[in-house]
């Protein structure tokens, strides 16, 4: 497509580890073309100076944040800043009429009062709260093809619900009965300077974290909630893994009487029948992080162990990925009326 | 304790992850001296010509495998052979008075018809399967005191049951609800080559494996079984981390109405009142794999949460430690009246 | 480009750790498609069922190495056959018309002699050694335009190549001065089943192997004495790293009295003015193997260290991509008269 | 040895890695007791809140650094703090008659211009430079058993300085030709919070740093000068390897004329004769970082490469324990008059 005709995006909080993703996704699609990158930290350098995997690659230089100078020079912007810092610029984009994916939380949760018992502050821009779509693109194509503004999922909403909802839909589990164990590389964190993400804390070292108290908790419940037309609770305990990338999740439910594998695979394959990136792989086949890193991909497996009555879906996903970046630019694409999948389909380094 | 008077032991298969695990611990032990070390691989060599680590440590060099040579040069018998290459010669040893420790799963199971279906094989010694004790330290200390032939448990079976025992026994939670989510180290599969687990192929990722049917599953349901008075089922599924030791386990169990978490801790403080490997950590702490690498302790926590009515018990240990080599010392120490945890006290090296 | 206008290409040995990276990257190659993958392994099996990370891209399945069936199928074949099992079959190939490019070492060595003494064999097909061009491709562009027949450099010999000749072209180093220190990931090694590749066995380790005698050395002496017109040897140790991909090789060589750091960034830029892979970088930064990751690309950069008089050169590339299919694929777009760097300007996925 | 008779020893900056290393290896020790231990970040906590795997250690709490608090509380004081932060207490300490070990660079370079080049500061303590010991200890034993005050050498000097002064000692090389090029892992490093040395920045990553500038080389150079009796200058190239612990140097020298490999073998065999750390391997065999993880040993091998005419000596240390803990308790026990050994002799953990 030649380069007047491609859509202007910005890219904010381009040099965290979401940023910078989105920006490699982007040099290499088809239809739009990076017209500003945001860093407060990096900002008036060239973007090879800093990440030099992106040398040879046309891009604008990282720049301070000023909304005014964003105008005229982006139709859609991915803001991949903190929580509270990127809501209030995104409520003067949409009022000049610049649509905006967050890929941070603050539009993701309905209700104002759970943001602020979840993350400790007011919403800074409840208003569009409503507006927003939940940008689980398999489960919202149509909404997000009108949208505005998309809150972007979590990284382990993401992985979670792409093998919850399907069963919820068609009453297959209790709903009351959902355990998720899931476990996720480093780049689940920001990419600021912290001890316990050294590397020499994190390398042969294992552990769960905020058992039971994990600010994505929420975000699951209010989906699955919202699908099942009342409230639930779910149990999630995140662990922190030794790689850079990937989330998998190990997903426990108490099937319905009479829930066969046929019921559990049809599910699946009606909620995915159209996805280009989620894999149902075959009885036998299990997920594994190797197979979706660097992609937009989602590899999705399921056991009914008869013997103890519980139904294991596993999901394995990039959380820089499908679980941020790759689905943001899933959802752009949607939002943009492109194919769904431009820029997404490069297969997997493996090994 | 001058040599002369210190108990010969034997390691058997000394040249694998778990014999040489053991022959290190053993090294450094107050009370033993290292009599005879086998292995079919490197019979011949000395042992530093292939583990440099022992370099400068008196061991006896690596020997075939021939049970009248043992005899007379030691008293009791690790070992560390395969399924079914052990047990008809632990059942010579026996006979000849020497005490037996299988690191193998042959003595594990009680039943020989379990046995055949778990492990394809008939038994190899059904007549020593009733005399056989399972060597979970913490719970069968009286029997291991007076044991010839001890059954070490898994290494799964061991970070599981160490975190489900307890509570079966007070009935504080519902049996039939059990769900065993564990990753483990590379170590946990024998040293042997295969494609599966080359660098490259475990690096930078994780997956789960024989979800719901991995052998080490009867042996951890006989286990609650027999703690319980009744047969259970249990919902297990190992994944492969990308690190050399360690297993966390998170386990998931339904609490009977009314169990509180002064329940859980008084359960737990009861059953490892006296125990010097069992480290209950404080509310708000949670085990983490570097805190027990290279040693025979087990970290062990636990959060109830309410809104999903989930109990969460995670357990951390070594697989090469309290997983196997250590815990057979700990009970060699048992058997042979020694302080339980003599040779086994150096903490973890961290980083 | 339509699919019809494609040229057909085959890649044997497609299983292996390079022949899958050449699959991996073909698959989005804009003008060529994939006709013939041969496996022995897996032959029959569909590419998806063995390498899930290629699922959804359209593939010919793994078959059996049948030269007769090749024929026609394929206008160019990459080999990743080991060492003589390729190179027969490469001479009926070639004998056919359709072109080759050798990953392995066959046709590398100019001299046969060398060969036996180097791969303990006879050659398998020495008359072709004359014309075999070696696809250095940036020091080779021309005879590569007109190659039918391309020994594809080794792994470290690229690595080390790209920061020697530059030097030797201008006379800037002592010839007999040359030291090399290189440090590889673990897939420069067959994909086989081997102890000493597993991951415990390599996780956490560092060593050097082969010190003054690896394989690859007399293949970079034939290509320094070439540029030079007599005959040189170097110092080459090989380490192996605990990651996947990339080689990083600190090249240690006297300069000649007088050289001064522009006469070796000139010498640099001379070599490469063209080169679409080859990033030297500013003064001040150094080579990283993140940023060449599942790419094609170098980065190199250089320190002139007067105290020592010393010059260091650094380049960092990925063993399967510059180093093997990469290159592979570099001469292939050459060969077949395409734009050199189509399908290769992916960026490296960092973090 | 009854509490009581144990020598007193103070750990200041016990947190850190180095420092925490220490008081692992000392809470093992045999003949010393842990009375005071320093934490800025952690004063007022037990050690076992912070470092769980201490558990169980009878040890003092972390506590602020008050110079007056440990007068009559230790006889001696390894001191982990940070450059010129330690230096001036030291003063005070041997002032007060106890005697100091400094794991910090203050009192290794003996001329206070030097040091100001180096670390950008003017020497906080100068009038102590002559008397402090540099602590080599294979290379100065007598004067580490009647030293007050020893300086602790840097982790990559001591790895490069076992593998060369003894050739300077027998003048077998030409000391105008070295090049080491070594390989660390990341607790070379302080643990502080920093981008660069988060997990996903060094992981699966390897790059060259501080090329022939690292604040190391003086320190070597004023070692092999000072053997040598005069000044020599070497090349120093350091590497980051993906690893928690360990530095492999590879060092490249110029035989003299004459060299033999018996001659190297002799060298090294008379340097390290009654060494009980420096493990001089066979003809074939390599160093590996595994085989001195988490110790105070040396594995170290040569090359003499005929082509090249080129002498490659390798050394493995772990940066923690040769390289900083573990040595500077080899030098304790030399100021004490204890076994050089004690509390040194644990085996590596393999794998």
């Amino acid at each position: 497509m030649p380069s007047h005709n491609r859509v202007k995006v910005a890219v904010l909080g381009a040099s965290g580890y979401a940023g910078i993703e989105a920006v490699r996704i982007l040099a290499g699609h088809p239809f739009v073309e990076l017209g500003v990158l945001t860093s407060e930290h990096y900002a008036g350098r060239e973007v090879a100076e800093v990440y030099r995997h992106l040398a040879g690659v046309d891009l604008p230089p990282f720049e301070e944040l000023r909304p005014d100078l964003i105008l005229g020079r982006a139709e859609i912007v991915i803001s991949c800043l903190p929580e509270r810092v990127g809501a209030p610029l995104i409520a003067e984009f949409i009022q000049a009429g610049i649509k905006a994916i967050d890929v941070s939380a603050d539009f993701r949760l309905k209700d104002p009062a759970a943001y602020r018992q979840t993350y400790g502050a007011d919403h800074p821009a409840p208003a569009l709260l409503k507006e927003a779509v939940y940008g689980l693109s398999e489960f919202h194509h149509r909404e997000l093809r009108e949208a505005r503004l998309v809150a972007n999922p979590g990284c382990y909403p993401t992985g979670s619900l792409l093998g919850i909802l399907p069963l919820i839909r068609r009453d297959l589990i209790d709903p009351s009965s959902i355990i998720i164990d899931a476990k996720s590389g480093t780049t689940g964190a920001r990419r600021q300077a912290a001890v316990e993400q050294l590397f020499a804390e994190v390398n042969e070292n294992f552990r769960a974290y905020k058992v039971g108290n994990h600010r994505h908790m929420p975000e699951m419940e209010q989906e699955i909630s919202s699908a099942l037309g009342r409230e639930i609770g779910v149990m999630f305990v995140p662990h922190l893994l030794p790689i850079t990338r990937g989330i998998l999740s190990s997903i426990f439910m108490r099937p319905r009487a009479g829930t066969t594998e046929q019921d559990v695979r049809a599910a699946f394959e009606a909620s995915f029948a159209k996805s280009r990136f989620v894999r149902i792989l075959k009885p036998g086949e299990l997920p594994e992080l190797k197979n979706v890193r660097a992609t937009n991909f989602c590899e999705l497996a399921f056991v009914l162990d008869r013997r103890s009555q519980t139904l294991c879906v596993l999901t394995a996903i990039d959380n820089l990925g499908k679980g941020a970046a790759g689905q943001a630019i899933q959802n752009l694409n949607l939002m943009l009326g492109f194919d769904e999948a431009a820029g997404l389909l490069a297969a997997a380094p493996v090994p």
